[in-house]
């Protein structure tokens, strides 16, 4: 276990109690609600806002922006273009959730596009997802993952590297690298897999951390063991995904940071 | 204590129930699901219809319209108008929920020119975004009130009576004003505030007493005292908002008039 | 009794657990959040894509592809034409929900226009939208039902015959034909339509399971005496709208096929 990182978990969780970081999403509609409500129990405060019109004006009063293509069109993508651009040059972190990414080439395509014009600090996606950025190869099923994390790691810390950017790998376990550092994030449960949004949600909190904790490496591993041990405390409670979500969100809101410190399960990787 | 309001406010429950009113809803993306859910327990029938081809011939079809600017784009901004206009000729209730005004320019603008086209007989607003539209203070953070109620009040009375409509202000407790009658109520709980879209449905549920009650005023105020309650069931029951937003709605459809004229806490304001 | 279908319900079951079939859903805002849990919880994975660009390539992904007008516009449904000719041609099941036809002109037509051009396989609606098509009787009260299922059994049948697909028509008892075999469902519970998207959730379950059986007759008597058990048992744990709705995907996960065998309620029809 590295005890640093554990630290700087509930160090961080402490400060989005107390800073309430705004947390601009330009995301799909599936989700919308669910990570809203995960942003408020985790103590951050939600805005959603898509309009061309608008976007560059709210990202400026915003802590973080995440885009996810979940759900995209083409105005949508031009309103994430438009948002990232403006938070990039206000040094204000970019989340990208590329959801669906190595399904179709709208998809991928758009990632890609974010990805060059959006000073992105932190990607999140599954396996599949991040392999259809980083290695072109387009397998997604819809927006599940048809491999595995460790297919997808060589290649991620590569373009991590490279791109001067976090990648997040979710999974069973949660791989997480900046080129240079790279850790393996044991928590979370397999109940999250069958409630959807979970994904969107870690990214969501990736950008509420990454708005008071301007190392983006250790803003992510935050995100994902927070949100990985409320899926372990939540799996005590319930059984089934729509009492698990419930208790999920409901966890976000009662882990304390000391809970936190003990219960982050974050290991240095060799890969 | 307001008896006289809080049996209009049991009166106005059973008559939702029993005249189960349409209640079309514009609305944003984040909050479609929970306002629908809340209008079904309460008793109402929601339907959310924008295309600009359909929203005229629907709202006749309805007792009241929300138009709720919480995700707006122009198209919707139209679609708000134009269903707004019919409702207004129709002698039907509209009521507006200026989500963000006083974040961006764009929603500021679009709830003005909803005020000023659209005959709304009720806004219901948090300090921050009422602020915005009776004294163009822009203050709001996202969808967030920087404000209190208190600051908010004596702007809004003003700008009731002058317009010629009931003005909502919620927050730890709501103030409610048609420019002539002024009350408090004091219903409701901490947790509401940590649920997203608990101000929308505070909104639609004005639609849906709206529809049953023509004094626009009453109808308000049973509405918020009925909502408030109902968050002080559902804490009872729960301690975490993910659970809490269930037993909300829950309550919604276990409140009795009975209950209702019981519990409703509304007094009389000086302001 | 038909105990045969009955025993293909179970087969169905395990089938959709066992292939997992991705779901393309071009649905409404208001259900997609739910509709994507009922599926996960049923076993089947969800996508939602509604882009012009994307969702012929997404369709072919896909073992069964959803229409459903809830709140439409025109991009949407050209959006649906498009997947469903491109599904329709790759010989896919795609399922038509009218939601809300009758109560407008475009709803009703947007109906019509998909049932012309997208070789829709079943259709599923309550009374008020399925005589809307197959009568055009313009009742629909917003997406709610002002007429009953026996009232609209006889053109439905006529209907299902000259078209050459399965009508299912979803109320207190649900009928199901395709022109030849007729039967009702009786599995359910009144709190289902306290919940909004429940008639939604029925119809992406019919997708879900005309993914493993080709057979649209028998994959919609599964997926409506499949969801109704579910209300069944969820009526059990949970006596209002919220938290009904919670144990109700909850029972979409719970439910064994031998469960289902025991518990299909489907009756052959005279009518």
């Amino acid at each position: 276990m590295d005890t640093n990182l554990a630290d700087k978990a509930a160090h961080n969780l402490q400060a989005v109690r107390r800073e309430k970081p705004l947390i601009h999403n330009i995301t799909n509609f599936v989700v919308m609600n669910f990570t809203a409500n995960a942003l408020l129990s985790a103590g951050a405060s939600p805005v959603m806002a898509h309009a061309p019109d608008e976007v560059q004006e709210m990202v400026e009063l915003a802590g973080a922006l995440v885009c996810n293509i979940g759900t995209l069109s083409d105005e949508w993508i031009k309103s994430m273009e438009l948002a990232g651009a403006r938070a990039s040059s206000l040094d204000k972190p970019v989340i990208l959730d590329p959801a669906g990414a190595g399904a179709t080439s709208l998809r991928t395509n758009s990632a890609l596009l974010l990805l060059a014009r959006c000073g992105i600090s932190v990607v999140r996606g599954n396996a599949s997802e991040i392999r259809a950025i980083t290695e072109r190869i387009e397998s997604t099923r819809g927006v599940e993952s048809v491999d595995t994390v460790d297919n997808a790691v060589e290649a991620a810390r590569r373009f991590a590297e490279e791109k001067q950017l976090t990648v997040a790998i979710t999974g069973a376990n949660d791989y997480i690298t900046d080129g240079d550092r790279r850790v393996y994030v044991s928590n979370g449960h397999a109940l999250m897999g069958k409630v959807t949004g979970t994904g969107c949600v870690a990214t969501t909190l990736i950008a509420a951390f990454s708005a008071v904790d301007r190392d983006a490496f250790t803003a992510t591993t935050t995100a994902l063991s927070y949100f990985g041990l409320a899926g372990e405390i939540a799996a005590q409670a319930a059984h089934a995904p729509a009492s698990f979500a419930t208790a999920l969100i409901d966890a976000l809101y009662t882990i304390t940071p000391e809970k936190l410190a003990d219960g982050a399960r974050i290991e240095l990787s060799q890969q």
